[in-house]
């Protein structure tokens, strides 16, 4: 297998925009007026839209280990990370521009299959990667991506905006991506059986929640939303914070996820801590206007989406905390991922 | 000094955060209906206008070495780097996202540092920093900015539109920041005088051409244009392939800047090599409708500019030749820059 620096930058460019192409993806895209092979890529929004946009980055080893990854899972779950983010304003995604940072060693093919997992992804919601670019790094490999989406003007969502008496629902099992990274890292125990390659799944191959989000959008039922990319606990309070509220999490909502039981078992520590800690889900956590909370079950029905309502905000601003049924309160505990801490 | 280690990723975050409003950069900026602090940021356009959207990255020891720059000068020369990209585009630049991958021992204060020089370049040309990420990495540290303008509609300048007779016109003094480099990095003769001084600052602080660009635009002058970040021979060769053009340089024309004699026989190479060969100046080559040249002469006048009208588009489709006073032709030679070759 050719390297990169076999081919050189340019043939390698050349590379990856022709498998681009071969996969319908690129200049024809929706939107995209100038592709990739000039200075810039020049782009139509639709009107009366805003631009939303964001960038994540995965580092080798921090966000993916290769032995744990196909190049096409670390491609697809890096478009997933930035797509979430997207979903998490109630944006529809349009185009992306990667930057890699890869060594002169990489196989070209490998590194092909890594843009199609995240052409592939970006595609199943509606983007095209529009551009990028490449250079060479000695340590450790990085891939950066910047997407755009758009909502109708004016209409994104934001971790502010829940007011008390608001409900705050959670799709997907949280903590699931983080149980199942430690698994994996685990060499001692290598995770065996179902509930294990089910916690696998959930970090190495998430889903986004783009086209959920988007029929939430539609309903205007979210009053602020984030997705979890730091853990339960480090985002909830990143909401309460941004909109000034506390949140009663009821205990009576929550059934613990039998998969996380089974990890904490394994792991040898608290489900709870599985549950609410350091992971990157890449779900939604939203809150909701209580009078749209049947329009918002049904709508997670058709798109197949679980949607647990798991508490409600308070005006106890920062505050979170279990209620029992008795409306015994009990603190909160947990927190979320710190790259540097 | 506190480190990354030292803060946590938060409340460095908040450090940058914080560092951006104090310049009245960031959400308060034009167009900016959310910036930092929440999964993305919400951008407006103006009505009628297409967004121009770039990436490029820098990496430590490739794209700038620590004992060469200061922080401020790596964050400036990143931002001057993409801003070429939409001057090149005859944009007008607007909101940027800033991701880093940098070592959890890297001082916070080095760190506002670049981003201040980085957020002073982008304010210069009129655009703000909405917003980025933060990784941490082990080995070499690594920049990548995502940059947005707008053209009115349908208006980018591209690489292809030179037509055979079109002036072909070259911003600045070319191959001077690649010289800067190769001097920098000759730790036996460390560079004197101020001819070196002069290739040094070409490489650590070059000038943006944005403002100059938008003048050549109102004046609906340029058919085609690349930004030179390979060098001026691979940037000629890639302007000529997407218009699918020959170039006539004119020897008359060319007038070899002293500085790189100077550099040459430092360097012991020819003073043609340093011209032509790889470097990153961040200058425009411009093809021309030939009825504007005495407008653009003008217009870089006023902007303190050197222009120089260096030859013409033929239609001798890929051929670049030299031509004397008397109409002999010679081959151009010269390659631009291959980070993996």
């Amino acid at each position: 297998m050719p390297t990169l620096r076999d081919l050189g930058e340019f043939e390698a460019i050349r590379w990856l925009n022709g498998a681009r192409s071969r996969t319908g993806a690129g200049s024809m895209a929706s939107g995209v007026i100038v592709g990739s092979g000039d200075d810039a890529a020049v782009l139509r929004l639709d009107a009366g839209t805003d631009l939303v946009a964001t960038a994540d980055a995965f580092v080798e080893c921090r966000h993916y280990a290769p032995q744990h990854f196909t190049p096409r899972e670390i491609g697809a779950r890096l478009a997933v990370a930035n797509l979430s983010d997207l979903a998490a304003m109630g944006a529809r995604p349009r185009w992306a521009l990667l930057s890699l940072g890869v060594r002169s060693t990489h196989a070209m093919e490998e590194l092909v299959e890594l843009q199609t997992g995240l052409v592939d992804t970006l595609a199943a919601d509606g983007a095209a990667l529009a551009g990028g670019n490449l250079v060479a790094v000695e340590g450790e490999e990085w891939l950066s991506l910047a997407l755009f989406g758009e909502t109708p003007r004016g209409r994104a969502w934001r971790r502010a905006g829940a007011r008390p008496g608001d409900l705050i629902a959670v799709t997907g099992f949280p903590g699931r991506a983080g149980a199942g990274a430690r698994l994996a890292t685990r060499a001692e125990a290598g995770p065996q059986g179902p509930e294990c390659r089910g916690l696998l799944d959930a970090w190495i191959r998430p889903t986004s929640r783009v086209n959920f989000a988007l029929a939430l959008a539609r309903l205007e039922a979210v009053t602020a939303a984030i997705d979890l990319s730091d853990g339960f606990a480090g985002d909830l309070v990143h909401l309460c914070e941004a909109s000034g509220v506390g949140v009663d999490l009821e205990e009576e909502a929550w059934s613990m996820d039998p998969l996380l039981e089974h990890a904490a078992r394994i792991l040898g520590v608290g489900a709870e801590a599985l549950a609410f800690g350091p992971s990157d889900d890449y779900e939604l956590l939203l809150a909701v206007a209580p009078d749209r909370r049947a329009a918002c079950e049904e709508a997670a029905r058709e798109h197949g989406v679980r949607l647990g309502f798991v508490g409600k905000a308070t005006d106890r601003r920062g505050a979170i905390a279990w209620v029992d049924r008795g409306g015994r309160r009990r603190p909160f505990e947990g927190s979320g991922y710190d790259h540097f801490g």
